[in-house]
């Protein structure tokens, strides 16, 4: 494995304030050496040890890479006629999830692992450097293992989410279904290499006891837990997850001042989606009140074909800013130190000694302007795990 | 000059009803050629003629060059730190466009062509193939020609806007700076080959007497009419445009009934703006009100360092769906026929015979995918003026 050295660069966000200013632990005319994968060396651009290959940024901005915390990548067609439709005020009398489903089922091995493979590497060109895939538009034990051994292909963050939707030939038979999620299929998704677990807890799709049911089974089964939360009403989302102590409740557009008050005063991560609430139209998060309140904000895209299809970071991070009213910088540490929070990780999302040699460089001289310059591609090198992409 | 045939076209917008379905004139599986810089041939993609290259895009969607007829280009320094505490909700004493006039004067010819020559690049990587590019940042016959010469080495569209504000050496001297425009500013300007004339019509910049008279004596030396007009608060910007019959009122954020309707009966365009309401938290236009009245709309990035720092159109058009209740399809006709009419002009803005040979092709199947899929790159190939770039 060859060293790298990167140097020049005009701020360093090292995202640890111990290392650096201010909440970013920024350091100025900075330079840092990956080697072996990690980082073994920060210091100044004029003070430079010898590295087997060298970038020369040239004044540019460095940042840790992104890490998306939150994505459904593993799925069959498009869902962009339902999106016009809904642009255009129209009520679409499609099937939502199911249509996904259908064409997910539909497709085989290699026409979805095409499409991972497609969206992830969109979404290292935008950044980022670690992403979780969810299963979730299978929903059968066949499917949802298939979707989980193409989502490991890709990546050591999977979530088995067999709990999205009740599929349609479980109508009207929700308790079954989640007997089918507890038992077999989650045999299956262990033996495809889930590392965690997550229900879509919301009117419609699973209430509280079925939620924390299918949660516990995969907890006691060594999965880690994340709950999709609070979407689109106050519910029992958030609490459960706290109360479960859950890496992450992701969502939370609807929450109340005991949700907001639980989540500052847990373990668990607020992962907020606003690409999601710009493609459906709906209010933002409440990110300032959890914020504010001592909460972990983690950002993420969610990026599904039906109401959030970005692989962005950089747009999530622009959303954040005018829609949420989080600084720059508050956004930036949400893409980063705040996804690997919300994958309980402390070996990215930063670049301090020790960690992932995962790195963005920017076309510009600061994080800040990844708000400052919306819809621009801004990311003009990537390192993954010491090597430049 | 050699001729280049696009082939296997999914989803060809043509931008004109007669030569496909819808507003947009869409054609399925089409293929067309571009030789001597011009459209010359549109038809099936399985009955296509011989030519000297060839660019098959496998199904992807093709679309007119899209007309950015609104930006700011020629400009030293930025504005981040203005930005960021604007964001974080601090009243920022800083001179705001003042701030960009001192780092453009300071600036050398050469530091402010490569600032074009970057931002430029930018914009046609997103597909832009046209770009209108205005001065007003130097403010003096001297920089106002400056910055007008090296706008004129990138567009033709170049526009004279120095009536962007009272420059600080003429505090409460309004007339006297509205003179020096009108006389040695104006000369300077045609001689720096400027195309357009432009007012900042506006409180705390030039009210409606002194925008007629400077717009008046512009196009009385045969410059072409556009106005900056109710970007702040409702005023007599709109209005003026109509009566002058300027090819364009810009902004257009606060408009009364009557600004609607004026702007439906004329002949000038209502050029939207939206960058720039997202990067200060503003109001978006009314578009919908104004198609629906049947006025003329342009998309536009407004590229400036203060309130609108992209260069993206995809993501003005993503804006224009989320915010202004546009359709994808009336989204993409403003960025590319209503910024042509925007422009007067017929050559481009559309991919019908006779039309410029500048296209874009999607990295997806349908236009609808620019606001389906905001933030993300999805220009794979840009032809300007017949040449794959
Ligand atoms: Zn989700
Ligand atoms: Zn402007």
């Amino acid at each position: 494995m060859r060293s790298l050295l990167v140097t020049n660069i005009g701020e360093l966000v090292t995202g640890d304030p111990n290392w650096g200013e201010g909440p970013l632990g920024i350091r100025r005319n900075a330079a840092l050496v990956v080697d072996g994968r990690r980082v073994e060396w920060i210091g100044r651009a004029t003070d430079t040890p010898v590295a087997d290959a060298r970038l020369d940024v040239d004044g540019a901005a460095v940042l840790p890479g992104f890490v998306d915390s939150h994505s459904h990548l593993v799925f069959g067609g498009d869902r962009a006629a339902e999106f016009a439709a809904r642009m255009a005020g129209q009520r679409y009398t499609g099937g939502g999830i199911r249509t996904t489903v259908g064409a997910t089922r539909a497709a085989d091995d290699d026409q979805l692992r095409a499409n991972v493979a497609r969206l992830r590497n969109e979404a290292l060109r935008q950044g980022t450097t670690t992403m979780e895939i969810k299963s979730g538009y299978g929903l059968s034990v066949a499917d949802e293992a298939r979707s989980l051994r193409i989502a490991r292909e890709f990546t050591s963050e999977t979530t088995f989410l067999g709990a999205h939707v009740v599929p349609a030939e479980y109508a009207d038979r929700t308790d079954d279904y989640v007997s089918l999620v507890c038992g077999p299929m989650l045999t299956a998704a262990r033996a495809a290499g889930a590392r965690w677990i997550d229900v879509f807890c919301e009117r419609g799709a699973f209430d509280a006891d079925h939620s924390r049911a299918i949660l516990t089974v995969g907890a006691d089964a060594g999965l880690g837990v994340r709950v999709h939360a609070n979407q689109l009403s106050e519910g029992p989302g958030v609490q459960l997850a706290v109360e479960l102590q859950a890496a992450s409740a992701d969502h939370c557009t609807h929450l109340s001042a005991a949700d907001i008050a639980a989540l500052a005063g847990g373990s668990t991560v607020a992962t907020l989606l606003p690409g999601a609430e710009f493609s459906t139209r709906s209010p933002y998060p409440p990110a300032r009140a959890l914020l504010d309140a001592g909460a972990t904000v983690a950002l993420a895209t969610d990026c599904n074909p039906g109401s959030s299809y970005t692989t962005s970071i950089p747009f999530c991070i622009a959303l954040a800013v005018r829609e949420m009213a989080m600084t720059p910088a508050e956004a930036v540490l949400a893409a980063t130190r705040g996804g690997a929070a919300a994958l309980r990780r402390d070996d990215i999302g930063r670049l301090t000694h020790g960690a992932r040699g995962d790195l963005v460089v920017l076309d510009a001289p600061s994080h800040v302007h990844l708000a400052y310059r919306p819809g621009v591609p801004l990311i003009s090198n990537v390192v993954l795990n010491g090597e430049l992409v």
